[in-house]
């Protein structure tokens, strides 16, 4: 059995939560409100900077071959990734200058830091604090591009797609090599809570000031 | 003038004993024996992967578009420079066990540790360290492709390669954003004392004991 099995058992109904949450069912049935959907996008760039600073102090610790292969494969899909966003910043009249002026939500600033202190901790211990991002967003991304919401298609078109399925896979077997025990089940979980809890403050536009 | 005209001023003829060692020239004259250039090409592969970490600590601290830029060219020819080195590797009996179980000379474990130093301070000063290693091996490898020796010449495929240009470029245009002091000059400089010694600790196939 691959570790993420493992993981995911351990998470019990919480993984649930987090990918067929309220704001993800809203996305698929084209109901969540765009204004909604704008703040969530700007606090999730904020995010992706920082995932992506902490993704490379961590692989600075790991070793060398899975490292450079998940690299690779976020490197290698990250033009495409970056042009999806291009398109809904123009939709949605979102701007570099207002992303940097906006501060983090409590539950952002919260979970990227959490990231970043289990990238000084080890590679191991971040990538299981890595994963519930990585894969949720591929099995979301699933789920959302069946609707018929123009925005939101656009949205899931990049996490659907079989270059960001080529990171996932890349991740997933990394995991493998990270002896599962109890502190680190509890890494995952709190991720997968900040994921939860990512979706919850959006739907609240919860204040953005740290 | 770019920046890396203004650091290569100041290191005066410190770059050409680097770019045109003996080391250099007989692998272009295809007079260096095979013992001295196995002995290097081990060396230089403990090299790569502790340089590679460090490019992944220190750009964990920069600029995210400039850091993924440079990422993104290394990361696109890295499976090419790694089949370069398979087929040297097997054309002289070098195995990655061997690689691991050998030690590093004092150059080489200086060096890498003066890269790991200067990407724990900041990403503008790990540019500056490792910019003579990028550069000045581009230029090498221009000149050295020209030999007749079918073992060097391999060895030079990749880094006159366009790949390798594209990864010298990002690196150079990402360098005139740094701001050039004497500190920042002398980073540099140690730098290209250290390649000379890499050169140097090869020919004389220096202990490796680190």
């Amino acid at each position: 059995m691959d570790n993420i099995q493992y993981l995911l058992k351990g998470a019990e109904n919480l993984w649930n939560n987090y990918v067929r949450h309220e704001f993800v069912i809203k996305m698929k049935e084209g109901t969540l409100p765009l204004d909604i959907f704008r703040y969530y996008l700007i606090q999730d760039a904020k995010y992706v900077e920082d995932m992506l600073k902490a993704v490379l102090l961590a692989s600075s610790k790991g070793p060398i071959d899975i490292v450079t292969k998940i690299l690779q494969s976020i490197f290698y899909s990250r033009d495409k990734g970056l042009e999806t966003n291009k398109q809904l910043y123009s939709k949605l009249g979102i701007t570099i200058d207002e992303i940097r002026k906006t501060g983090y939500n409590l539950v952002n600033y919260a979970y990227t830091r959490h990231l970043y202190y289990y990238a000084n901790i080890g590679w191991n211990e971040f990538l299981v604090a890595w994963t519930p991002c990585m894969l949720g967003y591929s099995i979301i991304g699933d789920f959302v591009i069946e609707t018929s919401h123009e925005i939101y298609k656009l949205w899931a078109t990049f996490y659907s797609s079989q270059e960001y399925k080529r990171r996932v896979d890349a991740i997933l077997e990394a995991l493998n090599n990270v002896n599962i025990n109890e502190s680190i089940l509890n890494i995952f979980i709190t991720s997968i809570r900040f994921e939860i809890g990512f979706w919850d403050s959006a739907l609240r536009k919860e204040p953005t000031v740290y």
